[in-house]
């Protein structure tokens, strides 16, 4: 009975683990997805309320962090279900991450709404953003259902984030260099589109976290990047508007 | 004998988990040092090779976490042991994120030696640059030492790191605006300031999985945050620089 009472015990901090991990990808969605809706809407209430709930996210990684120390030392798990608590500790870290970046999206909204609004880079930015928050619970499913196949397909999907961003990367700074009163705006606005980039590449972290958990091997190594911001030259003016030097 | 055996073998793979993790941290250390002499020498072929040597760093992290779970699996570390064990898997994540945040500037680089070069910003990251090797540095002997009290003191600098990012955000901003030619070389100076910024970020983690491993409890959950960079609004144009609007 007492071996039956521990196994028990076992079981449910197991999956109190899940939830622990469920409940932090639930918020970690709905807030990326309030910060998105904020920037579009210059909403500096709304935003500050993403930033204030951050500290949620960083309290259910603590949770999640003593109850992964307290099953180790106890239950000295095996196999597979050592492989559940590693996947767990390193996706709670991923998703604090991902809570972090939503909440430098947040604060830069706040910036934002005191700069004039410029318009279609923006809904370029919420469109990559729908797409990442898509992925977040699609990986959250394949955590919660240990779904390999799904969490490798959310793990492809990461490519598409990462050429939007490219493209947005070019696109604000031929706006800038258009318009240079719109420099601040769009400085804020790159940092975003990275921020989204980067909750992307967590997503695909924990895409291989679950790939790890459920096959017991760690995904393949080479998966496909496809940010090439950091190597693009956009030249100061195209040649047609430049001007001539001035006396 | 059969248990001294065993005892000097798992003593043997906690030296070792030591060992990759001072490898790891080092060779962070001596890319980050090559990346931003390679940003100040206009040096394509040392970026070249730091973006290149990245996968050094990547393979460092996947041996850490084999040898990790093979501890967890046979050996059931207790305690001290347990902590040193997981302080290890969470320290290797955050050295390989170094390792991609320095591959960045890296890469920056060479986007920015096809640019016109402009001289003070890059002398202010190369600063931070230095900064935030010393903190790799003193992170890695208080990991090695089991030293708290210099790990506590590593955390503490990073408000140092912040606060020159954020005066850097505000300087690069404004340069763009007296002179939008330099755009995209400042676009790239911003993002390898933020990629110093974040590299800070993970060695405070750092520093906090060395508070843990030694003292056994988390360390206090607010540390000072000074980068304000993603606050911060810039007026496209003093006022006295405000040109007169074209007819």
């Amino acid at each position: 009975v007492d071996q039956d009472h521990i196994m028990k015990a076992y079981d449910q901090e197991l999956a109190r683990l899940d939830q622990l991990i469920a409940e932090m990808g639930g918020l970690a969605e709905s807030q990326l997805s309030d910060a998105v809706e904020a920037m579009l809407r210059r909403d500096s209430e709304l935003a500050r309320k993403v930033a204030e709930r951050d500290r949620r996210i960083d309290a259910l990684e603590r949770d999640v962090d003593a109850l992964t120390m307290r099953v180790l030392a106890l239950r000295q798990p095996m196999a597979e279900d050592l492989r559940t608590v590693i996947a767990a500790l390193k996706t709670a870290s991923d998703l604090e991450r991902i809570g972090d970046y939503t909440r430098n999206i947040a604060n830069r909204t706040l910036a934002l709404a005191q700069l004039r609004p410029i318009g279609g880079a923006a809904h370029t930015i919420a469109r990559m953003g729908v797409l990442v928050q898509g992925m977040i619970k699609n990986v959250l499913d394949a955590y919660v259902g240990r779904d390999a196949a799904l969490a490798d397909d959310v793990r492809l999907r990461d490519a598409e984030v990462d050429q939007l961003h490219t493209s947005l990367f070019r696109e604000l700074l031929t706006y800038m260099m258009e318009d240079p009163r719109h420099i601040t705006t769009c400085t804020h606005l790159l940092f975003i589109a990275k921020n989204l980039e980067r909750i992307g590449d967590h997503v695909t972290n924990v895409a291989e976290h679950v790939h790890f958990m459920v096959c017991g091997e760690p995904a393949a190594p080479d998966r496909p990047k496809d940010d090439r911001s950091s190597l693009t030259v956009v030249e100061s003016l195209p040649p047609d508007r430049e001007e001539a030097p001035k006396p």
